[in-house]
């Protein structure tokens, strides 16, 4: 079975997300879609590009990942498609399939401007419907990636900001709230378990936030803690609570692990 | 492989559209379910009608498209199942399925009498797992409409509100706010075009709203622009922003093309 | 199709399920998996479990339910899988599952122990991923639950409060707030049955909230109604309102049928 996945700031309260997953069914009756997430804030192209680098590996060979952040449609920002050595990417060339492209080898990248592919006519608001969904179905059904359009040397990268070490310490910042207020940071577990075993403490500024621990409940109920999280990297988590709403922390938030 | 879409108000906080997928997997474990939306306001049998109408046409002949808006639910309403060229329709017979067969070639409409194809016991709040998601199902893998029950020979159809042409100016109504804001008028693109091909402007009453632009960005930051949306409808966004926010528009508000 | 139903507090809008979902068809491509809910309030237990209850018997034999809502991720809580004369279910032993088991005949109980199935390495927050999706999924598939590690002979049961009764009257309280606002009790619509055919009221306290009813529109428009509700229990409603708002009703409350 053939997969696509979807990533988008489409919500799923309007019928945009049902009409793409309908326009794949009419392509390509066998693939199967499997939605991410469509609640990425309103053109949050950072946050759709982690959401997708965080997901998109545990997914079969093959799979195309298609995501959609998207303020410029219908202006002349480009579309894309990306071939790894393991699956392909479909979205607009603005950074938002760049932080998973990032650990991947890619083998090639074509704009999408073949409107054979396409869904016609091509409207300038919902290219989800008319150019992506189209596209993602063709590249799932077989379809080569060099039929989509020419080859092109570059495309968008987002700077992803790495957590710096300085001697024992390193810093970093809240770069993802998600649903339990959990903070994830940029700070990789590999980074800190690099810096030995000792005690840890996180800061956010000068003030104190929490020590490292290795789980939620490794901690009394609503104390916060910092655990290795799912995606590789440290987390700001409170026992049975919302970490980001009862220590004040937001995306872009500097921290630092002592 | 065969489609049943859904479009509900049922939310998907609880256990409900869940319980339909089990009940449609039980009758025919090959059929593939698809999500147009189920977060219509609940009871606004309009916008379940709308957002059906905006996609339907998306998806592969042969999908059997339910849709379920029902505040009489276990009343004495009429439930029905209309097949047209290409698709079938199933809901409560309240204008719901309305919007969608409008441009549809109608072969028959048939009401949902025979409880062969229900779930018993029938529950009085929840026809959607006891009659329309069996119905559907059945419908799906390849039971005749007749055998549903007796034909009828008419349907509740919501009135269609259509944008009027004055000269040259139109007037026109917003009839959906989508997640974005974006708010959808009954004015359609093909009535605009036909006026020829000079600067338009929208006013909601004597204030002048924004002109008529080819796509979201067209227009400065923070600014407001009539786009031609997705549905085939001028639609009145900012770009960047949320225009039934920023410019106070809800559905129903009275809007004029001059 | 082999099915494989989710019930978790993880929400929909970060990358949680999409993922589990990517393992799942790693391991099984032909598994088909169905939302039952991910809005379960984060951490409660009973709400989870009664969702489970409410639903998983209108799924095919043999359909596999994984129940996560899991506060104790990460810490010696044990993970389980139960199969019973029709289904499989899988979630943490924290009595998530209890509900549904109630009227089941369980066939035997195992904890998940043997790593073979894990996707490793384990991480400590996310067993949804690590553990109960690839679990899930090689139940799936046709793995004995035997080999999922050793059988166990109990598993913790939350505790469900029977509605009682006295005389002519019933006590009972108020289980689940539906997304309508529908306050559903743990009165059975069987147990009211027993009592014989009259007139009856539901009070909570003192103060009369309603009669019963057979549906919504049994009263006048924004008048509250007990119905009969769809999961068998007594639920107390508003023709066209929402009745825990209006009525001051929640999860708890005592109500007295008499």
């Amino acid at each position: 079975m053939r997969i696509i996945t979807l990533t988008t700031d489409f919500e799923t309260q309007d019928w945009f997300v049902g009409t793409m997953k309908g326009v794949i069914a009419t392509i390509d009756p066998k693939v199967s879609v499997v939605d991410i997430t469509h609640a990425i804030e309103s053109g949050d192209i950072r946050s759709g590009a982690f959401a997708l680098a965080a997901s998109y590996k545990y997914f079969p060979t093959g799979t195309v990942h298609l995501a959609i952040v998207d303020p410029g449609v219908g202006s002349n920002r480009r579309a894309i498609a990306i071939q790894t050595e393991r699956y392909f990417f479909v979205g607009p060339d603005n950074g938002v399939l760049s932080f998973a492209v990032r650990s991947e080898e890619i083998k090639s990248v074509h704009a999408l401007e073949n409107e054979t592919w396409f869904l016609k006519p091509v409207s300038q608001t919902f290219h989800g419907r008319d150019v992506f969904a189209p596209v993602a179905a063709h590249l799932a059904r077989g379809v080569s990636i060099a039929k989509l359009g020419p080859a092109v040397a570059n495309f968008v990268r987002l700077d992803w900001r790495e957590a710096k070490v300085h001697g024992k310490s390193i810093e970093g910042e809240v770069i993802y709230i998600d649903k339990f207020g959990n903070s994830i940071t940029n700070i990789s577990t590999s980074t800190v378990g690099r810096l030995g075993k000792e005690h840890f403490e996180i800061f956010k500024g000068r003030k104190r936030i929490c020590r490292i621990g290795t789980h939620y409940q490794s901690v009394s109920a609503r104390q916060a803690v910092a655990v290795p999280g799912s995606s590789g990297y440290l987390e700001i988590a409170v026992n049975g609570g919302n970490a980001s709403a009862m220590l004040g922390l937001r995306a872009g938030d500097r921290v630092t692990v002592r």
